[in-house]
């Protein structure tokens, strides 16, 4: 494996051990614990699991792989846990949330070195001169320490 | 920039986001309520500092940078916060943190691209034939979503 098929491919399983973490705690929670705030007057853990399921959404046009599959969980990003309507139920979002990694998984296992060194959707081409780090790759580790901050607040009951 | 070059310096930007986020969020912090809990129960938010300080520590011998600078805070991560005595003022935390991250970020300064695909220091070498990505660029990856694990944690108060 060259260097840089092999740094992707650390990253690549950084990502999959994190969502793992994620779908494991989440998928085996009842109704009524996704319902709990994960402390007193905080998000509640099914408001948490819907907000990393649109952010995975939103990475499908940004990482240039097509359209989102899922537009309407915009509001667990837009909106704050209170505010949010009760759109969707954990069986559905169980659904949704492993239709949209598996989609990613398959699309990330498919970009070369080079195309994870390019730029993403949401920086122009004269901004991706100036500042190459603007790339793929950055979107993916940031992303991965996105769901490791929220995945600490989730886990905080167990802990 | 070669795309070995530039995964390595997206993935050092990402390790200083968020150190730069830890230590914004704990050097802005008072000695009373670095005292408190992150939740009730919880972790004390000055446990979680010295608990990321310790575990930065601990990467310049994993990492073959040489001997740990601060090992008595050893205890930050083989105790629990409730039974780890109060080993060191907020003061002498700071200090011996930015210390440490220092020492990091200049080791981090030197390393190839290929340094970083080599084999860390707690993998055999016939285990790392058969796992080639047990390798530096791991660990930091790794330990960059530890940082943003407790991060999401420790900033909980606020959000």
């Amino acid at each position: 494996m060259t260097t840089d098929a092999s740094l992707i491919d650390v990253a690549l399983r950084g990502w999959k051990t994190n969502i793992d973490r994620a779908d494991k705690l989440f998928s085996s929670m009842s109704e009524k614990e996704l319902q709990e705030q994960i402390a007193p007057g905080k998000n509640r853990r099914i408001y948490l699991w819907g907000h990393l399921t649109s952010i995975n959404d939103a990475l499908i046009p940004l990482l240039g792989f097509g359209e989102r599959l899922h537009p309407e969980l915009d509001s667990f990003v837009s909106e704050p846990d209170h505010s949010a309507p009760d759109l969707i139920s954990a069986k559905e979002l169980k659904r949704v949330w492993d239709e949209i990694n598996a989609r990613l998984a398959a699309e990330f296992a498919r970009l070369s070195p080079a195309e994870w060194a390019q730029k993403h959707a949401s920086v122009s081409a004269e901004d991706f001169a100036r500042e190459p780090h603007r790339n793929r790759f950055a979107i993916l580790l940031g992303r991965t320490s996105h769901l490791a901050y929220h995945l600490g607040q989730a886990n905080l009951a167990k802990e």
